[in-house]
């Protein structure tokens, strides 16, 4: 007799399904780009980005959108709906290279950053230093060119685009401005109200990013339109992809590196301003407080730096505080599912990602 | 008796009719946006936003698409349609915000880069020399969410919308091979074939993005689609957008700064590989070729070098072979506007662009 799935393994069995067609209509359509392009510049680039598209990450967005938009009856077999699916991921691709130029990080998701294999093939014999991430920047747009015109294409009813398309076009907005907003936080001398800023940047860069728009996408997708379903759609979105941002910056300062697919230092190294690192702060007095936030913005940090506001962190209990916030987050976040009036087979799909991000 | 009206005046009376009307509609756009605003921070970079897209412009792409939507048989009197001119001027702020940050420009239309405006704004009291940048890249990208949710919310019927779209989409990603190439020519030390180069380039970066693209928007937008018309449409728009190309390269190194709203030596100054100097490193031999490359390669270069760039590119020939070869592209480009289906009101307005670009 065969076990009964648990519900992380029913999430594990959807994305086994999914993520393989998601790729494959990526693949699909740079080997189009490819062949079609007529300047072996122009084809060697197209493939940089398939190769970019290409490398392991969870699929996050385009499952939810998917679970989603099956769960409120859409049709679980279109071609379409997997298009579209893959334009979350190209978008989200070009959100990841605009990151990295901002950041000057050199991995990404267990390969170079695009501007960094940009600059390795075009920088020599070029006098522009900056030539890696003056490429990559272009050939991001190329990338939400593309899902644009994958949308076009896309026989999705005229309704459900238009309604699609809204969301779409809210999803990036906001997300610019989480990142504006994270960019002016990470940039600031200043650490004033730090947990609020921090809140607010993790709602709009992740939770609305990550779970709220790829939900109401799917929801549109599926020729859905109710206010009151959209709200109990926040209701369960807004908790789960705050968890799943705590989660995430507990990885990055304690995780191991197999796991997140980057060192574990590099949140620190990189001065990322947390919710983990802001609860340090706010919980922090007097001399240690001053003493985290001197070695936590230091220009370039020992091994003893970053061991010592790692146990900052810890003994300030601010890491006791976040998992804690986690947790009541993901209860949130199961309760908030169990209202929602989507099937049950996509429900319990929805749950075992609940139960991912629980695991920390 | 009123004089009859030449044909540029017949653009010049189009322009005056509509440019209000495109830049009313940005203005109520970014006015909704800016009340809208949770955060003083982001009411104020939308107020950056909404000042950078009214600065003053030709908003050539937006008028060649209405007159070729109108000329089709479009509404006329369609706000819908206005909206959608507005969305090709706020895409052309998209391409000029990161075109700016490219190069490192300071001054755009008369005003400030806008990674001057953010780095002013934003620069002091932080530690991150880019932030300028950082935000005007993310700020771009408000502009073109932003974009997407006005077609998205456009009352134009199902079919004209996707393939308005689909056109929308090859318009950026073409643009961005030219934005690529360029990148890549003015960064190479190499000065290989450059005229074939620079005509590729003009060609992608300029004749399809001003003209062509915006002629095939207008086109699909009135409902059409007929590849005869559309192959007439191409005949008309590539010589009409290279010839407008030459012109832009030959004010931009012999014009007077009041035509073009930025000094006649910034061309120069930033080693721009025009076809007019790829046309000189062409037509020169031996010693005055390496001497033109030389000079015009020169990091800093002062006002003597700038005096003799310009006299050799008079004395090579290249300037003669530039005016001659934009007048043989006018001519083309008004043989082509000659055999479109268009109505004849429409034909003149076009024709008036034509006279407007005809004149150096």
């Amino acid at each position: 007799m065969r076990k009964p799935s648990s519900p992380v393994d029913r999430f594990r069995t959807f994305s086994a399904e999914y993520v393989p067609r998601i790729d494959a209509f990526m693949k699909e359509f740079f080997d189009g780009r490819t062949d079609g392009a007529e300047l072996p510049e122009i084809r060697e680039m197209y493939s940089f980005l398939a190769e970019y598209c290409a490398r392991d990450g969870k699929r996050v967005r385009p499952l939810v959108m998917l679970a989603s938009c099956h769960g409120y009856g859409g049709d679980a077999g279109s071609v379409d709906i997997i298009r579209i699916a893959a334009v979350l991921e190209m978008m989200h691709s070009f959100l990841l290279v605009q990151d990295d130029i901002i950041d000057r990080s050199a991995l990404r998701r267990g390969g170079k950053a695009l501007h960094v294999v940009c600059g390795e093939r075009f920088g020599r014999g070029s006098h522009n230093p900056e030539i890696g991430s003056h490429l990559a920047l272009i050939l991001a747009d190329v990338l939400f060119s593309g899902a644009i015109g994958i949308i076009a294409g896309s026989g999705v009813p005229p309704r459900a685009k238009d309604r699609f398309m809204k969301i779409f076009a809210d999803t990036y907005e906001i997300t610019s401005w989480g990142q504006v907003l994270d960019i002016l936080n990470s940039a600031s001398r200043k650490i004033s109200s730090p947990g609020e800023t921090a809140l607010r940047i993790a709602t709009m860069k992740t939770a609305y990013y990550t779970v709220y728009f790829p939900m109401l996408m799917g929801y549109a997708l599926a020729g859905r339109n109710s206010d009151r379903e959209r709200e109990r759609i926040r209701e369960f979105s807004l908790p789960l992809g705050l968890a799943f941002q705590i989660r995430d910056d507990i990885l990055g300062i304690f995780g191991k590196e197999e796991s997140t697919g980057k060192p574990s230092d590099s949140d620190i190294l990189e001065g990322k301003r947390t919710l983990l690192v802001d609860g340090a702060i706010e919980r922090l007095d007097g001399r240690d407080r001053d003493r985290f936030v001197s070695l936590f913005t230091k220009k370039s940090k020992e091994k003893k730096d970053i061991d010592k506001i790692r146990a900052m962190i810890r003994e300030s209990g601010s890491l006791d505080a976040a998992r804690c916030r986690h947790g009541e987050l993901v209860d949130l976040s199961r309760e908030g599912l169990a209202r929602l009036n989507i099937d049950n087979s996509r429900r319990k799909v929805l749950g075992g990602l609940v139960g991912l991000i629980e695991k920390i």
